[in-house]
């Protein structure tokens, strides 16, 4: 099989078919195809699409080039949950937990996050003594024991996708659909859960700016894991205005604590309820108002934040963090921001909080830079809100020197208004069958 | 500027403007953009185009990218002359000495060849002696002297289009229009010629299988040619059946001797006449018809025939191979074709020859191969002649080990019919302006 028949192939928009798809992503994976011929593929992809056949395989040959987690052990309610990334989100943290107390089993090994805060993992990490890789054997009898188990995932995992989204990065095809989505859900396959809930976010803090194309995305992903044997499930979410009231390591896993303890942000709250209700349905097909209830049944009576807690305690973390009987190291230093004028709230443009966050050092550009878990941001005001000129509405944390250009950003995220602006619901869709 | 917003707007179909397209030629040229981002950019090109502007500034900026020839010490009459490439094109030995002799000065550097037979320098290497490298001052000087000087180009030539022709290679992205045009408009350019004619051959011998899509690409390279102050022209011409009755280097080259002194193949001989009368139309504004009866004129009073000697002595080459004092070296074997049944010899198909040619080893695959000069094809029938079964039709020279495989293939080109089949005009058409 020669790589170039492949690329005139695609450049014609003929399908290719599972042994050129195969061939092509084992090449990617062992570097036995130039990166010259990778991007030349990718580009005629970006162009002409890909059929569903095409997303399918290449999906499963990309979980496949690497180590695949094998879940089967623990039965069929094992579940995952992916957001396509926004700015605070630390949901997984919340709805990861109600669901393992609702009977779920949530077994997940997560990449580190790239970009303005870190990902699920380094929310975690900045828990004192969190184990973040672990064997495999470990990651099981953890799971099965309190039925949450999240960790860092393999050195080997989904290596073919990682060489082709380097690759994407730096070749302008990014932003196509079927690769993304076939770069997402083969994570997904690979990480072996029997059922995906996936939030896909739309709005200025996000992938996808709108709705539509979310939806799209959403689609495309809900067919590639149905077709390989996955329930799977989408919301679709907002992410016009930053979720929650933190945004960082450290502050995020807090504000979780807060939301299982039933004081948190409600707006917030409200998307972890849905997720975690979707989770549940997901493995227990039942009436998702039902599971709604139910959810907020395990936070009112403790049994979510007992077992974030079981959870974070059997990987090493220090549990007194969670309850509050010792406090998170604190920043180098912080800064107040003051309203600059009265009215509402009217907007908070997520993507400058969430480089306000990265600026005060709670992100990395490169995997190997180090995060500061104490870095972030506190939202005392949010959306909607009404204030006075001058009150305190945010404060910027991190290193000394870092700060005061954080703020400067952070400063010019907030619009004001006269008048109170409309409520923004923030779960817009549920998307199961395409 | 950065080569991914380039990238990206090639994707997106929008105009690259100059800058942007010197960016990405000099760092093809130096080094400076990885080939995986080139390699995308000319996906994006094969797929969405370029406009006539992108065209002219592309073959601008290959041009520039090394060493330019200033042949204006040659006064207005320089001409070049560029064939698509074809089997058995050794029409450059022949139109080339006539136009010099009509008083036009054709100074000329050209590459060597990649594929079943040697290029046109190739065609005079295989002459003992005949310098294929010489100084600027040396080339300037023959050509001044005699109107003729062919020799080989620096190594800096256009080392952009070498880069980018290398991947496209590599990449299913040679068959582009403006790639195609810009390349060879690029070397044209540098050359340095104030009038250019172009020879784009269609068939199943060239490069353009249809004589439609040779006038696209004729007429994209024609309006690259003007656009950038050299008068340039083209002849579409036939390229289905071999040119005249030899292929190889030293065959052709005795060939190209037979036409200039009156006693060739008739098919050839009206096409490079056409080449030679078009050449000096090019440079002294003269009817064609006219043009065709001067070139005539110096073919039978011998002058076309001296300028080409008087050349190949300046350049160090033995005269004696070309009046026939001296035979060229004989080849290690031959074997003789014969036909396999009686009637009109209906096709010889020229991509077939120009293989057997290639495998009794007078071309080359890669460009540091070794061409063996007195390998090639005699036809002693072609197309339309009546032959009887058993008669000897063609002769497949070089080394003995390779020729049995060659002169199979050889045989397989030949079709027989009972009728007579109609005759193929050689030239199609004359395009000059766009």
């Amino acid at each position: 099989m020669l790589m170039t028949d492949i690329i005139a192939k695609k450049r014609d928009k003929i399908e290719l078919d599972e042994k050129e798809i195969g061939f092509f992503i084992s090449g990617a994976a062992d570097g036995s195809i130039p990166d010259y011929q990778l991007s030349a593929l990718l580009m005629a992809i970006y162009l002409n699409g890909m059929t569903e056949n095409e997303t399918v395989y290449m999906t499963l040959h990309m979980a496949r080039s690497g180590d695949m987690l094998d879940l089967s052990a623990l039965g069929d309610k094992t579940v995952d949950k992916h957001s396509t990334g926004g700015v605070g989100d630390k949901t997984t943290l919340v709805c990861a937990p109600i669901a393992a107390a609702l009977g779920c089993t949530v077994a997940k090994m997560s990449g580190r996050g790239l970009g303005h805060t870190g990902g699920t993992v380094d929310k975690f990490e900045s828990i004192t003594g969190y184990k973040t890789s672990i064997t495999t054997e470990e990651f099981l009898s953890t799971a099965e024991k309190f039925g949450l188990c999240i960790t860092g995932h393999s050195k080997n995992f989904t290596p073919a996708d990682s060489k082709l989204y380097s690759l994407r990065d730096v070749t302008a095809t990014v932003e196509s659909i079927p690769l993304i989505a076939s770069s997402i859900m083969s994570k997904k396959i690979a990480a072996g859960a029997k059922n995906i809930l996936l939030d896909v976010k739309y709005g200025n803090g996000a992938f996808m700016k709108d709705a539509a194309s979310a939806e799209i995305l959403a689609g495309e992903m809900i067919k590639i894991g149905n077709n390989l044997g996955r329930n799977t499930r989408a919301l679709i979410t907002d992410m016009n205005i930053p979720l929650g009231r933190a945004v960082g390591n450290s502050v995020e896993v807090k504000e979780a604590v807060d939301i299982l303890n039933g004081h948190g942000d409600k707006r917030l709250t409200e998307l972890c309820i849905a997720l975690a209700a979707n989770m549940y349905s997901l493995c227990f097909k039942c009436d998702i108002e039902d599971a709604k209830l139910k959810a907020r049944r395990v936070i009112d009576d403790g049994t979510a934040f007992k077992k974030l807690c079981q959870s974070v305690s059997a990987l090493g973390g220090d549990c007194d963090l969670l309850t509050g009987k010792r406090d998170f190291p604190a920043a180098d230093g912080s800064i107040d921001i003051y309203a600059e004028c009265n009215g509402y709230i009217s907007d908070i443009d997520s993507m400058t909080v969430g480089k306000a966050s990265g600026t005060a050092g709670a992100g990395r550009e490169t995997a190997d830079e180090k995060i500061d878990y104490s870095a972030g941001i506190i939202l005392h005001k949010t959306y909607g809100d009404k204030v006075t000129k001058g009150e305190k509405i945010a404060t910027v944390m991190g290193k000394r020197q870092k700060i005061s250009d954080a703020a400067l950003l952070l400063e010019s995220a907030f619009s004001y208004s006269g008048k109170r602006p409309p409520e923004k619901p923030v779960v817009y869709k549920m998307i199961e069958r395409i």
